[in-house]
């Protein structure tokens, strides 16, 4: 089954039809599946297990969850993060409510308008610096409550690590909480890389989540290893009910969904989640050290977590997209975003930061 | 990995928390993933590949689609049922549309009113006496068109084989389809179980789609063998548009896409659909043979699927439940639905009728 | 300004244009504004007031609706009768809630699908005999609860007097809403025509609806001598909340409300409401009694509002549509509603019947 | 019926509640109705029109927009300026489309999410000194066409006068519509305050909208005198459609359409509209010119139509605020607006700007 590509093996009709040795810098989910992963769904198979979630994996799911979040954790896996995301947020908010996030957030510029169109939530940006909100930021959207020409400011969603590549501290995040709270307002943590920002930080994940105040988290696990799966977990089950029904309106209710469930088991039982997320982040701190070193190269915002934005000479980035796979962050700019992956390996990143040497060198 | 229940595997923190030789007859989706498939996987795995579609499997799949259901044939992985239904739709209809459906239809009594609430569809509802649409009973709700206060009936959904476990022939289809072009209707087929159709009409899967002039199909997976996967399936082009951001905004775009394309691959390039289908369908069949032997059960649908539906004693119905997984499908008659699915085996359906007959002898 | 049609007049460059004499029977909103209206609209004029609803007229307009309705009520002046139900029934119903109604409901089959595409309610229909729901015929569809694949009955609504120009009794009332909240449903009233069911019962208003159990009423302003406007009325302020959030957002907010407000004063401050609806059901009556002496016309529902509706050849009906308004309720079987207004008068009626008669005798 | 506040008077059991000399400057639907608007209602009522707009009143109608704006506009009367835009966006847009808009647009700040939460249209915003989007602005947001994970920019949205008191010139809308067009963009105009913009620039409407390439207006009435009033103009009828079904379905479609209608054939059959604008403007203008010469009052915007932005002391603002009724624009600043209507009489003005003088002194 693991043959060159494109030859037959046994086992199955399909082929084959990529080189499992190339890997790129555009994207942490052009990985493909931990082998501990795949093992774990093995493992789930066979014979037949009650659909839409009552199968014993996502039953004893809630005990792996509870461990990480804390004893009031609830998690309900989804298929992807826009899923994740949206299902949450429509548990916080009434039908004339908005969120407050960052302009640079996922749920704002990459899901194609899904908060809006599939749930009706107006999102209320703020411009950051570097991706993160802070209390001060908040306020200039959070205002105008009891106002009925006003879409009602009741949420928060910050993003951890964030779209820039950089994490909250668990004292940024407590800080939010708090005041988000103090405000009527709930938090929700699109935590599509959070296994990243824990490695970053050095924390436990309910360290900056359920000890932070965050009331929803959007866990992510595609990113870290998995084939496919999200988890809507929810920290603050006094503020957040009705995920059954959410999910599934949303369209995000798996039926076979204990081969969802024993991915996160396999990733969260034991340290999966964190050796993955180390490595990524280890990787692209090698990246980020590389490319210091080449003169003309600049890392233009903090290496916190798996990915490093780069600036370089537009020609030089598009002769390196004809071997490496990564994508102009910027188009004005000709900043660059270049992600490490689980599997990204050692010497992927040593080749890619020649080649980068290289290519800037032939620049004069 | 495959040891008993509960017990550590090498390879994965997870454990197998399940009996793999415990089958019910509850739903063809409690069953596992077949083998071919999770080989498949496996091929698919390592290195990187484009995410969201871009992939190497998902461009071959179209080809493997292509090759089922005419050159034109153009197909978008998602991930359930419920996504490629509310995706079709929103294809085939303008904000103010309707489309025409069974009472029974799966969209109509088993999405959480997922069209309405997501794509703001109105459902137009029809009874039937066998979950199968006809000119006449279309013409029930296809009317009005012009007049602003009616949403417009502007498609008719079909599904094949239907939730009550009959078959449309291909002739039926057509008539079908000829009626809605004729009233400028265009029409989607449920195909949630389209292989199970094709492998009891003994017709390629053409034959009674693009062939009888279905226009948009939602081509089921996961019933069919997949660990995960359906695909909404362009059959005409000149009709149905746009599918590439309605699945992003309906939340249904898979980043890992080529694990689910593979699948699909692994499961149209051979026989492997028909395979699965045609022992889902037969095990159907025999338990229906087997059950009509037994005084006082009836199966009252004809089995042209692989869903037997029966009427027995209630108490001897429940008395059943305590070892055999299954639903009543009508509180109020008592009716129930058993399943088979691609993984039943002869000695699951034996033992099954002959608990039947047990329980039902001693009803005296 | 009230010359005949197309003169000019002073006071204004529009010109009359239609010919005030003459009224049909297609619809009770064919109708024009009742001078007690216009007089109250002018003298509400000139002058400043807070716009959105923060005006004298509407603060005392709870007043108003706290007579009629009980010292709870409190009123919330909307444009028109699909944005009153469709801002009722959002307040009544989570995101993945149902209403059960009527299958000929105005909600289901004259908003254009509204309540679907605006709010995302699901309308579980119930065929009827004469528009009437009870509580037999609600619990075809209220079923379900805690199934998240069932988008949640958790409403009922019901029309008084229905779109069959039938009357629910105060004890039939009474009936739904005790059954309803057993269940843990609201009860939704569609008041589009209620003067003219309690001119038909002889009861208070607040007789079949508060005092019935009613939750929320859509009280109609329009088809009873307004110039445009209706009321969203909270009868019961425990279950329903956020009304103005929902006006908003549903795009019911009058920026000048006061102009519907005082209309609803002139209304209902006296007997107004009554005088028209009382008026409108006694020549709805007299048509009644001529036409049941006409050989040939058939009156098929009960007349206990303002519309008759009746079965008479479709030639004669067409030939009668050369001067008379009206509309076929029925295409398939040529049925036609003839609907008195509150400007009808008995000559209109006289002529009418008379014309239907002629009609008919000519028919040989 | 014009008596002093309270009393009763003959025709209407309503009562005059409010002093009809009391005018402010918060809004101009503060306003009351133009007597001329008055008479034209009492003009068209009496005897039957078909409902729903197929009225003598609303078919003229055409002709009278046709008048101002071309020969190909078509007119759609609504109740009220978030109902016009909504419908107007949706014709606009299909359903994974975006709308680039000033992050001060109406649509963007004072309609509670109602684009998004009513029709899921996704606005994307940018922030201006004074109001009004330029090409360079445009661009922005306007980039990723093709990219499924963004709401495609499919349409630009412009307001005129704008929210800040600002009028775009012909030639920029001009510019910004052939830069829209160019890049597949259509092109809205909120002209909630489209008459103040024509008064202002001296220019017929055509002038700045069909002639500048606009494609559809949200035309305001309501603020210009009427009782209330939109209307939805297309002006480009080949690339905007089937507003009939999109405004029924957005709850905005009047029954009895004829007196919305005739109320605009008085405003813009003769030069009421431009009277009403042009003294509403001047009364700003006088305004301005008085609060000029008050030292310690600034006036931060230009004044280019029938508003006046001020910054001046909290306090004394609190204090005038207890005589004449205006709003803080922004808390955070202490800027006010004031505003002038079509009824803003010159002493007024004068009483106001005095008050305002004097209210100054007092601060020493």
């Amino acid at each position: 089954m693991t043959g060159a590509s494109g030859i037959t093996t046994p086992g199955t009709d399909a082929r084959r039809r990529h080189d499992p040795n190339v890997r790129g810098f555009a994207s942490d989910n052009y990985s493909g599946v931990h082998p501990e992963i795949l093992a774990a769904i093995a493992l789930a198979n066979d014979g037949h297990q009650v659909a839409y979630g009552a199968d014993d994996y996502t039953a004893h799911l809630q005990e792996v969850f509870r461990g990480h979040f804390g004893e009031r954790a609830e998690a309900f896996p989804v298929f992807n993060g826009t899923g994740a995301n949206v299902v949450a947020l429509q548990s916080l908010l009434p039908r004339w409510g908005a969120v407050v996030a960052a302009e640079s957030a996922h749920i704002n510029v990459d899901e194609c308008g899904a908060p809006e169109k599939i749930a009706g939530i107006k999102i209320l940006t703020v411009p950051t610096p570097d991706g993160k909100l802070t209390p001060e930021l908040i306020d200039q959207q959070a205002w105008g409550w009891g106002d009925e020409h006003r879409a009602q400011p009741l949420a928060v969603s910050i993003t951890q690590s964030t779209e820039l590549g950089t994490c909250y501290t668990a004292e940024e995040i407590t800080a939010i909480c708090e005041h988000a709270h103090e405000r009527g307002m709930l938090v929700h943590m699109d935590g599509s890389r959070i296994a990243n920002a824990a490695a970053t930080l050095g924390l436990p994940l309910r360290a900056f989540t359920t000890d932070a105040g965050v009331d929803i988290l959007s866990y992510g696990g595609t990113k870290n290893g998995l084939l496919l799966g999200e988890c809507v977990v929810v920290l603050n089950p006094d503020a957040v009910r009705d995920i059954l029904f959410l999910r599934k309106m949303s369209m995000q209710l798996a039926s076979k969904m204990r081969f969802i469930s024993v991915q996160f088991e396999a990733l969260l039982t034991g340290d999966l989640w964190l050796r993955n997320a180390t490595h990524a982040n280890t990787m692209a701190k090698r990246l980020e050290q590389a490319v210091r070193a080449v003169e003309g190269v600049q890392v233009v915002r903090p290496v916190q977590a798996n990915a490093v934005f780069a600036l370089l000479p537009r020609e030089v980035s598009e002769r390196l997209q004809k071997t490496y796979r990564f994508y102009f962050w910027n188009e004005h700019t000709g900043e660059v975003r270049w992600m490490a992956a689980f599997d990204t390996t050692e010497s992927d990143i040593d080749a890619f930061a020649a080649a980068i040497a290289e290519e800037m060198a032939k620049q004069g």
